[in-house]
């Protein structure tokens, strides 16, 4: 269905999307580049990618599909060398974690948004990095939004959401700024918090044995704080406003509870408790379906 | 080792300890009792029981070792229905979440701390419960804390660290104090923050969207929201006064970062958010060792 695939930053996403690209049979050949040399040898060593170029420029040329899979904070530098051999024929793609900075990136380097430029999110990832974690399942039954605007050419949305339909997402599509907001919520305030929370206690006098003393929930609870801190800082400043909005009614919730704690308000701590548990299993539900 | 084991509450907790018991081959008998008519009746059927009296006074009789695997919110009752026919020469020990209420309420019932008597929490648990959910192999590897007291006979206590043992945990001792202080911050306040973050967003417009498009991560960081709010509840009273301190802490984190955020302040972000992630690694390296 295409004919050469170039995916611009080869690590868990990107490295990802090329071994499941791969598998489907939905690319005749993949090629791909990374700023990182050692992590590019891998990925060409792997067999994860065809062949690479000397640069971004010759890595992308005869490519129908480019999939820029860069840390957000990287892209701008990404777009700036694309913008030299930009190709109306070719479907461009990203898969950076928030959308409404990175359209507005686009814009502001191109002065104008390509239509041919299809802004996306796979909600996937895991706290691993680099193309060595990379796996060919990692978008079966995964989400995957796509954010058009205005200008957005409908050919070239249809092509990105069928290569993402190829690696087996579910496809689906939303305003850049209300997928800002959603992310804020589900991905960027529990980062926030599982980082928070982890420097709190290892702050501790007390924090060996603290930690000594965890168990298997506070391993799950904190696993996304051994996440990418760069990735994470950059996402941070991608989406300032809307997660400090989000945090700031979440430590507003906080207090709350501080409070029926101080007052010794068992019974609206259980009210609260319950209908936590009950919203999860509702959450539980819609993942599943 | 034990000719009798008692379990009273035969849950997740006393279950899983009563299954294991008999893989062990720690004991010879194993009886227990249940408010729960349904889930003694399961626990019988299971073979999880040999056996069990009309109340918990019939079931004790002739135990040499009587584990409490009740929520700490009914463990109250219980210790006034053990009063009546308390035994001298019987092993009692505890599976409650917090050890300085289940002392101060042993002190209440008899007048004084019996010396037989050894608080304990076995670090284990799921969101599951009931004695369907009990596992014989919940306790390998397991940490187990003994509270024990001034009045605390060695011997017995020696005894009640066998029987954690032969069931494969790592037996550790603390003060009562100090047990409640830590668990407040390893354990208390992430169920406290998970509850309260999924109640937060499962009351916002936007719900079903927010957890339609939730990704694994936030899955396992508010696994810990679906545990029993009942016994969430009887946890946050017991341990009020330590999970009121660690959680305004937690709150000034956030608001720090709110700050930070708000101020654009990456850089700093990029070292909490960086530290955060060395200290994990750190747990990490303990929760194994």
């Amino acid at each position: 269905m295409f004919e050469r695939l170039a995916v611009i930053g080869v690590g868990l996403i990107g490295g990802s999307a090329a071994r499941s690209a791969r598998a489907s049979g939905v690319c005749t050949e993949i090629v791909g580049y990374d700023t990182d040399a050692g992590n590019l040898r891998a990925a060409l060593d792997l067999g994860v990618l065809d062949g690479s170029g000397a640069d971004i420029a010759g890595t992308v040329e005869g490519a129908d599909l480019v999939l820029i899979a860069t840390p957000v904070g990287a892209m701008q530098s990404v777009l700036a060398s694309l913008k030299g051999c930009w190709n109306p024929q070719t479907a461009y793609t990203d898969a950076g974690s928030t959308k409404h900075s990175v359209v507005e990136m686009v814009r502001q380097v191109f002065g104008q948004m390509p239509g041919n430029f299809i802004p996306g999110h796979p909600i996937a990832g895991a706290e691993a990095s680099g193309v060595a974690a990379a796996r060919p399942d990692l978008y079966r039954n995964c989400r995957v939004i796509l954010t058009p605007v205005a200008e957005t050419d409908p050919a070239k949305l249809s092509r990105v959401r069928d290569f993402w339909q190829a690696l087996g997402a579910r496809v689906e599509e939303l305003e850049p700024l209300h997928h800002d907001r959603v992310l804020a919520a589900t991905s960027h305030l529990p980062h926030v918090i599982a980082f928070a929370l982890v420097d709190l206690l290892g702050r501790r006098d007390e924090t060996e044995e603290i930690f000594r003393y965890a168990a298997s929930g506070f391993r799950d609870f904190t696993r996304i704080a051994s996440s990418d801190p760069v990735m994470w800082r950059d996402i941070c400043a991608a989406n300032r406003a809307e997660i400090h909005m989000v945090l700031c009614q979440f430590v507003n919730e906080l207090q709350q509870i501080a409070t029926l704690l101080d007052q010794d308000r068992s019974d609206l701590l259980l009210e609260l408790y319950a209908r936590a548990k009950e919203a999860r299993q509702r959450f539980l539900k819609l993942a599943e379906g």
